[in-house]
């Protein structure tokens, strides 16, 4: 094991920064670093916040690091925004940090940019989300701008997802009807005393009684972030969820699929890497790619050509 | 070229239909069709129509094909869905179907479901408007629901892409900013005749003229789709970025683009199917990966131990 890896297992904060960047850089270490952790993860809770940007995510998310600093629960946060490739996903966490935890060694704040594929993001979020897991945190807050079907797929990491909507998300539900049924374990109407609160908690109420979920009825909670109203109720709730799981196999199937997804993920990601680096390496294999670039023959065709190049039979 | 092909290629529309099915079922003839049709492709405009739910995007593709009939073009419409797993998508080719167009011989329709992978939508997309095309389609019209990144891939097929909003689509423009500017050569502002469809109207203009694209200046149209008001205008405006298209560089590059994407994505599609294989034909394949689903090893692990045994060095 790397003197690196054994600071981060200690808790140094400083291993823990470095490590992330090793993740978003993509540094050929990570197999072996993340094959090393894996015997040291599975003790946090992973709270996934999601919801349209003006939501009032970044408040909520800095309520809950106040809420759990107070319960003596060391807090990691990761901040994405993938859906905006300009800013770079930098703003959120900012935007957190310079509120009131700057200072507070219990707790560590990272934005993730959206450079890259898509894939990469989950991938990054992902394995952040395990160094903060081995590094000790108790609470891993997962915060993503948007609700597109890249923000559900990242937030199915986290064991709990927290939707955050507003009086004015009518059209937010409308779009995304399906995917944030599937993705939420709770609701929550920030900025509730606004104008229309209750006829959009009435429409999530409806939608959540239809929903598959089995044993699970997601809440529907109201809450103002910003005047702190309803964060206790709403931890009790987080609470709640994280019982069931343990109290049901809820969680190891879903951990089961969660690795069979990486698993497959990984191994195609490894295998586009090859096919890239055959692309500089092996010029017949260039040759072939030029000829579907120019439109001489189908991607189908290339791809009959080049995989069994490079695969065993 | 079998039977078929030949019967798509004079005009069939029985042949179109059931290659279409071949498409939606990921037959494993694909390969072969694709490669042999690749030499009759090219001909046909694939415009693009996409907004959130409810701006009025089927109305729209329904006066479109009425423009276009009028104008002797044969159309063909792919109507996508994919944010709902739960319609199908098939609610979209049905409510243009049942209007107008029911009856004309220049017209045929076709909805796509949403099973499977998210990249199954794209490909699919991409292999029914090849067969729309080769068939001898003048326009395509590719419709699909939402705005959410995977919308937005599916868009990069179309030459020319409409996003169609609302008066009421604040929150989609706050939330998709980058990717709408990234997707959109043309916006239109349907339901016109609402209340702040010019504080809208200038939002966009502001927005598009801070915008990367270089040399076509996106231009946003108000539009009443319902009152068959402003499609001739919108009919023009797509002529002219398909002129803009031709007589720049910009579809060689795009097509290239899209090309090379393409190519890699469907190696690495082939090398998860024979990862999928090999998990029913090779045991050692699928005591590796059991390791992984029960979280004995990492995933990473499992990708260093199964890679070589696929692959070639």
């Amino acid at each position: 094991m790397t003197e690196l890896l054994k600071k981060l297992l200690a808790g140094d904060r400083l291993a823990l920064s470095r490590m992330i960047t090793l993740v978003e850089n993509q540094s050929d270490k990570l197999p072996a670093i993340m094959s090393q952790i894996h015997d040291h993860l599975g003790h946090a809770s992973m709270i996934g916040i999601t919801g349209p940007p003006g939501a009032g995510k970044s408040t909520l998310v800095n309520r809950l690091i106040t809420q759990g600093r107070a319960l003596g629960k060391k807090i990691g946060v990761v901040a994405i925004d993938p859906s905006s490739p300009f800013s770079g996903g930098a703003l959120l966490g900012d935007r957190i940090r310079m509120q009131d935890h700057a200072s507070d060694e219990g707790v560590f704040i990272r934005s993730l940019g959206s450079r890259g594929a898509l894939g990469g993001v989950s991938r990054a979020t992902r394995d952040v989300v395990r160094l903060m897991d081995a590094f000790g945190m108790d609470w891993i807050l997962i915060e993503t701008v948007g609700v597109g079907q890249t923000e559900l797929n990242i937030m199915e990491i986290a064991h709990t997802t927290v939707v955050v909507l507003t009086p004015e998300s009518g059209d937010t539900i409308q779009t995304m009807k399906a995917g944030l049924l599937e993705v939420a374990d709770l609701f929550v109407i920030n900025k509730a005393d606004r104008e229309g609160a209750d006829k959009i908690l009435h429409e999530l109420k409806a939608m959540v009684e239809m929903s598959p979920h089995q044993n699970w009825l997601v809440p529907v909670l109201k809450i103002q972030a910003f005047h702190n109203v309803g964060i206790e109720a709403l931890v009790k709730e987080i609470d709640a969820h994280q019982q069931f799981l343990q109290g049901s196999q809820e969680l190891v199937v879903k951990q089961a699929m969660l690795r069979e997804a990486e698993l497959a993920e990984l191994l195609a990601e490894q295998f586009r890497e090859k096919f890239k680096e055959a692309l500089s390496s092996r010029p017949e294999i260039k040759a072939l790619q030029k000829k579907v670039l120019e439109g001489e023959i189908s991607a189908y065709e290339g791809v009959l050509k080049i995989f069994p190049k490079l695969t065993k039979p």
